[in-house]
């Protein structure tokens, strides 16, 4: 793994090329992003210069797309019919299951090996990207092909990197992050909705700071979780399916009994997750 | 207003009292509180001497409640024959409707001004206390009697702490506090509910900093936020009611159109507070 290029060279692409740098990666990193991220990337010292799809598909040995959902399912497309037998193509998109199968349907000699780091910040861009990332946060990969040189020596830089690698299938990649980050996502905009249509001024001043933890979430802006809920719509209906059931029990329970219980619950496995 | 008693010296009682001395009181601070509390207090100096509560009724200018909701309720029928006319008896109690209520209804010669600070940590107990608490923080009053000149002094104190002042009816408190604060808390333990109930082991590994955020306030032990709930009942049950109708409109637009509009209002409302 000597010739390394990044598409979408945003918070998570430029973390993951300064992630290698920061390892020891002595190879070349190029980037495909627009001409301003490009000069931005090369100014911080995220990568040695630009290049192109058509350059990266002939030549480079990994090619790490790091872009929105739908522009990895497009680039994939156009990698199909060009990259070579030798490269692997990674992603860091946060659902697995329409980009595997997308690689699977269109990729005619690269390899691919989706990927999804579960780590990131309220800022994005290459300007907040960091060596650091990925460290002691868990990077799943969801191995569709055999296991090839390239893809070990991918593994071993991220471990490197200080990432915790967990293999899952996609399937189960997706059904998880429903879990743990869609429906969060979903709720938090529910509840900025909620009390945005309750008629009463007074929530946008009487508020401590558990409201503010509450609706952090609700400030994503919509263009790059349109792509991820819509590509993982079975799931995610799934999980709010689950916590509709869970909250119609906890209604029922405060009308007429006692929630005790139910706090401890919830606090064991709030627990539980934070030593993880 | 010289002598100021505390009720319940634990981060709430403890940061009043710190934040009466840093704003230059001069005058007495005593604690109403378990013995190993009451050394505590004094080591760190929050105040001066334990009391009891027949001593403070007898000769405090201001007795501050600030204690579990169900012993204010308790504190306040003691109270009641006791507290001499020249006191004012005041509260740091979450809901204020049932609180103005027993107060109005025990309190023979005493005042009453409920409160709500809508401050707070994560930790408790005085050793976490912080003269700062309040600080740029909301510092709900609730009149229900005529402004009296010991009144006029507490809210010169607290206004002299940092905090800022609003006056509001119980029943607009605890209306509001239902949105902001107790229907988050039961999103929050819900969530962590659901995850825990979902049958899927990965949900306690892989996840991103959101679902930290989310599950934050699940972390709450029982034993205050039951008294909370059960005391502002129709309100909670209102709140928790408005969400599910929200929640089935989002899932009922997820199935079939575009949610873009969606994270746009909770977006907007997010930023909103975050300027308050």
């Amino acid at each position: 793994m000597n010739r390394v290029a990044i598409a979408g060279v945003g918070l998570i692409g430029g973390s993951f090329a300064l992630g290698l740098r920061k390892a020891g990666f002595l190879g070349e990193l190029t980037g495909i992003s627009s001409p301003s991220t490009i000069q931005a990337a090369i100014a911080r010292g995220v990568i040695t210069r630009g290049t192109t799809l058509e350059e990266a598909a002939a030549s480079a040995d990994v090619i790490y797309l790091a872009q929105p959902i739908d522009q990895i399912l497009r680039t994939l497309e156009r990698l199909g019919p060009i990259a070579h037998s030798g490269c692997l193509i990674t992603d860091a998109g946060s659902t697995k299951s329409l980009i595997d199968a997308k690689a699977n349907e269109c990729l005619r000699f690269a390899t691919f090996l989706g990927g999804h780091p579960l780590a990131g910040k309220e800022q994005r861009g290459v300007e907040h990207a960091d060596g650091d990332l990925f460290r002691h946060r868990p990077y799943v990969l969801t191995p569709s092909s055999k296991p090839s040189a390239i893809a070990e020596q991918l593994r071993k830089w991220l471990t490197q990197m200080g990432a915790s690698i967990v293999d899952m299938t996609p399937q189960h990649h997706d059904k998880t992050v429903a879990l743990t980050s869609h429906l969060p996502q979903l709720l938090s905009t529910t509840l900025a909705i909620s009390l945005a249509h309750s008629g009463e001024d007074s929530v946008t001043r009487i508020f401590g700071p558990g409201l503010i933890d509450m609706t952090r979430l609700a400030l994503s802006t919509p263009d790059l979780w349109t792509s991820i809920l819509e590509t993982n719509r079975p799931s995610v209906l799934e999980a709010l399916r689950l916590f509709q059931n869970e909250l119609s029990q906890v209604v029922t329970l405060f009308e007429s009994g006692d929630i005790t219980q139910l706090f401890a619950t919830a606090a064991d496995f709030s627990r539980k997750i934070r030593k993880a």
